[in-house]
């Protein structure tokens, strides 16, 4: 589980939490930068460095890790709501959302290195996913749901959402993975998606409106 | 460049080349195994442990980075050519080898960290992906060259067999990177391959023929 710290320091009290929990992570994030490996990263340092007391950053995060999924928590963009004009366009956002992310990613090594560390530990990486990537999941899985009831895509899409899923959001993270020089591509979210959609529209016969053309 | 050893080990006239390669191959994976770390593997503790001289692991590898491809092609198994049924079951058989694959790269920790390793090097992630990923992609880039020469596949999949590739490749990689729980499934391939069909198939009428029903 991690831990959502500012509401519960917040309940005990503390006034100026927030400006804490951000001093605290703005710390993480330099000391990063500046070359600590998060081996060498100790939640001592990290409150020297911040000013804050060792007791104060514990209450906070029960540990290293803890404080890191924060810290990355505070770098990456909250999840976009789609914008509802249609499900191609929508989708397409999406996707496209996730060629940002994943490019921002590889432009930034502190980013890159925080990921290959959560990568490294199963227990970590299953409190990112839960955190980080639920929320995205979630986005996306209803915009297909809902393309399932308005009879813009098969029905059998909703039985299995994971892979549908996996279907449209895996090219452009396969890609990143293997050859990160292909995703400068300003159309690969639109292709990708209007394969998706070749394969996931209803195949009997019914003909998409004219937006989706 | 990746150096290969053998034959221009053995072009030199030293016999038992192959037996020195594999001695230093198993030392370098008996220490990784009993955790020796990638910084502090150094080709003199290699040589001293395998029981050769230094200038000899030298001559055949000019480095650590080098050293460790040859290590990683070692143990992956070498990409098996399409049996030639049916498109539709050599892309599962495909789709089934990359899983067996990632599956095996899970279970086992030191090739996780070898990848982990690899990624953190542009460069080296560079040469493992033309020694080890290129001739993978070949035998799938051929596949579906032969889909759409024989009619089983829409034409404008030969202009962009990049993304046919992650279109049809990118779902198990994408599952395992970010829920390697959900790939012990074993139509997982199957039922990829068969929504991938559904959008990359001629739409022009044209249905297929029953071995690909």
């Amino acid at each position: 589980m991690t831990q959502t710290p500012g509401p519960t320091a917040a309940r005990r009290g503390r006034p100026r939490s927030a400006a804490v929990d951000r001093a605290v992570i703005d710390t993480v994030l330099r000391l990063l930068t500046e070359g600590t490996s998060f081996a060498d990263l100790s939640m001592e340092n990290v409150a020297r460095q911040a000013g804050v007391g060792k007791a104060t950053v514990y209450r906070r995060w029960p540990g290293k890790d803890a404080l890191l999924l924060d810290v990355l928590a505070a770098v990456e963009a909250p999840p976009a709501e789609p914008a509802g004009h249609s499900l191609r366009e929508d989708l397409i956002a999406s996707i496209e959302a996730i060629r940002h992310r994943t490019l921002a990613k590889q432009e930034n090594a502190l980013l890159r290195n925080m990921l290959l560390h959560l990568h490294s530990s199963p227990e970590l990486w299953q409190r990112y996913y839960e955190t980080a990537i639920v929320p995205r999941r979630r986005t996306l899985a209803r915009l297909l749901e809902r393309g399932v009831a308005e009879g813009e895509l098969r029905p059998e899409i909703a039985e299995d959402l994971e892979l549908a899923m996996d279907m449209v959001a895996g090219p452009v993270l396969y890609r990143a993975t293997i050859r990160p020089d292909l995703l400068q591509d300003d159309t690969l979210a639109e292709r990708i998606v209007d394969w998706f959609l070749q394969g996931a529209r209803p195949q009997d016969g019914k003909t998409p409106g004219p937006r989706y053309a």
